[in-house]
């Protein structure tokens, strides 16, 4: 990377973090009045899962996450004209969503692990994960039926039917992953990765443009400027899974590899028609801890390392198009830009 | 019971029956409709759940369930002066509700059965079952935020609150559920019951109240209303798991015994103070299938099934009297009645 590009790159990761700084300060009271508001035990379960509180109750520095989907909704409504204030209420109920898929989907993945602490399910049992998971969904619809803006209704129409479509994409994920390695195809990964993770990142731009009055071909544009975007972040995500550095990523070295997840540079890798994808598939067939090294190299030999990596810029390269197709003028663009940016360059 | 009693009684019945077949028809086009919404795999197990379809996909003849919920949402718009069929998307929202929480239910208490046929979980998998219920919970709100009826956002703001409750309502039931017999208390136990069962059908009394446009102050005694009757009916249901005739109810004699619940009777007797509440937990310390009929003595003894008996018509006393308030006049309010009725006084 030249100096220039670099120093561009920086700055773009700076205006990124400074937005997502601006969006947890905005969005955060909203969201701890809401989990306020649900009884006792739901509550506990909720403050945990979010970072708030420790396994005893007592208070916790709060490792919440990242909050890129409620800065998506806000930066997507300053982009077509409106005031990201007016939309705090969408930007929760979006992270409502976000955590209560994560709730069930560590139950049904059984991960132990989640935002470098152990998962609700590991702490407080199955049934409450999902029955936390349940009313934070609920929460989250209440959050926008409350909300008197008039965008509200539409946007908890939209909200409701990418629940469904993340549904849809977590019951692929899981069947994807009961299958053998000889009965996977690359289309169909990318079209379940899109329902589980592209979806909500299109919602969530969808929702930002829908407060701020935006028209019917705009509300669309943004949605598939999101769903590029997270397909370009879960690519990237996958890479991490593989060579993310365990300091960084709170999980161990090949993490993904060792739960032998059929993640997309795996498949890609498998698909490969190579030399190397036979030895990954043979791998993978009785994976050990002292093998993780070897596939890893395994899926790079195959490709799969350079297919997702080239594939994740193609994916960004359709949500710029998709971004200047609603927001012509690059420079109320920028918001989105640098997000996107930020969470599809992240070091590992 | 006199004859003249007797007759009343049996006409109530018929009335209740006509209007639970009528609500079927009118409500269930519209549950197909949101169910043929989903995709495929949601879709499948929504329709198995729902008794539209065996496991393998096949139209099955559809023991759907009772339609109580939704038959009171038509009665309470009737009752206060609305038309039922504009309320049929809320009352249909309701259902999915009831039936999202059945599926959860089913995973989290590992119950086998439902309606005569193996549950959701054992045919389709945990996994799946979660995401069809959380895919159902979307829809209920997605019908919701689709109805142009003025009352819809307000409905939605009051159907999520209750699911919130409804899932502390479960979190209690199963927390009671793993404390010693000696660790209960009634008081607790009819709170769980009031937000576990009361809570929805209370929810439906007052959706069909705000859909014919009914002041702040009937909303909440037709939700009052709906609460007692459904402690009523949590009362009769749990006599039934004990007494109730297994060619009628679908499980094994003395089921809820067996499963060493804590039901109402049971916690009434344990707590009774009496020679037969002490052999009842002795015997519920390790309870064997051959066990089961002394336990029902034990609980008839120490006064657990006329407490519950006793108990379920105060409840309808109470009913009856939050109805009176929104609902003056009684011939107005006979279908409610009907139905109220009917769900408490069911043979067994």
């Amino acid at each position: 990377m030249s100096e220039g590009l670099l120093a561009a790159h920086t700055a773009e990761g700076q205006e990124a973090v400074a937005l997502l700084d601006r969006t947890r300060q905005a969005v955060e009271p909203e969201l701890r009045r809401a989990v306020a508001s649900l009884p006792g035990s739901m509550r506990r379960i909720a403050s945990y899962h979010l970072g708030w509180e420790h396994a005893d109750g007592g208070p916790a520095a709060g490792q919440g996450g990242k909050a890129i989907r409620p800065g998506l909704v806000l930066a997507a409504a300053r982009a077509l004209g409106g005031q990201p204030a007016t939309a705090v209420k969408a930007a929760a109920a979006v992270e409502l969503i976000h955590n209560f898929t994560l709730l069930h989907d560590d139950v049904i993945d059984r991960d132990r692990t989640r935002r470098h602490r152990p998962t609700a399910w590991t702490v407080f049992g199955d049934a409450d994960a999902i029955l936390a998971g349940d009313a934070m969904q609920a929460l989250a619809l209440r959050v926008l039926a409350d909300d008197p803006h008039p965008a509200a209704p539409a946007a908890a129409a939209r909200l409701a039917a990418c629940v469904v479509e993340l549904c849809e994409g977590q019951h692929t994920d899981t069947a994807l992953e009961e299958r053998g390695c000889d009965e996977v195809n690359l289309e169909e990964c990318l079209a379940m990765a899109e329902a589980k993770t592209g979806a909500l990142l299109g919602c969530a731009c969808a929702l930002g443009a829908l407060y701020a009055g935006a028209d019917r071909d705009e509300v669309e544009a943004m949605d598939a400027f999101g769903r590029e975007a997270g397909l370009a972040f879960q690519l990237i995500d996958d890479v991490i899974g593989i060579w993310g550095d365990p300091g960084r990523t709170g999980k161990p070295a090949g993490a993904d590899l060792l739960a032998r997840k059929k993640s997309l540079p795996v498949v890609a890798a498998l698909t490969s028609g190579t030399a190397a994808g036979s030895e990954l598939a043979a791998l993978y067939a009785d994976l050990q801890a002292d093998d993780v090294e070897r596939a890893a190299e395994a899926v790079d030999r195959a490709g799969g390392r350079d297919w997702a990596q080239a594939h994740a810029a193609d994916r960004m390269a359709r949500a710029v198009q998709q971004l200047s197709r609603a927001v012509p003028d690059p420079e109320q663009a920028g918001g989105l830009l640098a997000l996107a940016e930020f969470v599809t360059r992240r070091t590992y």
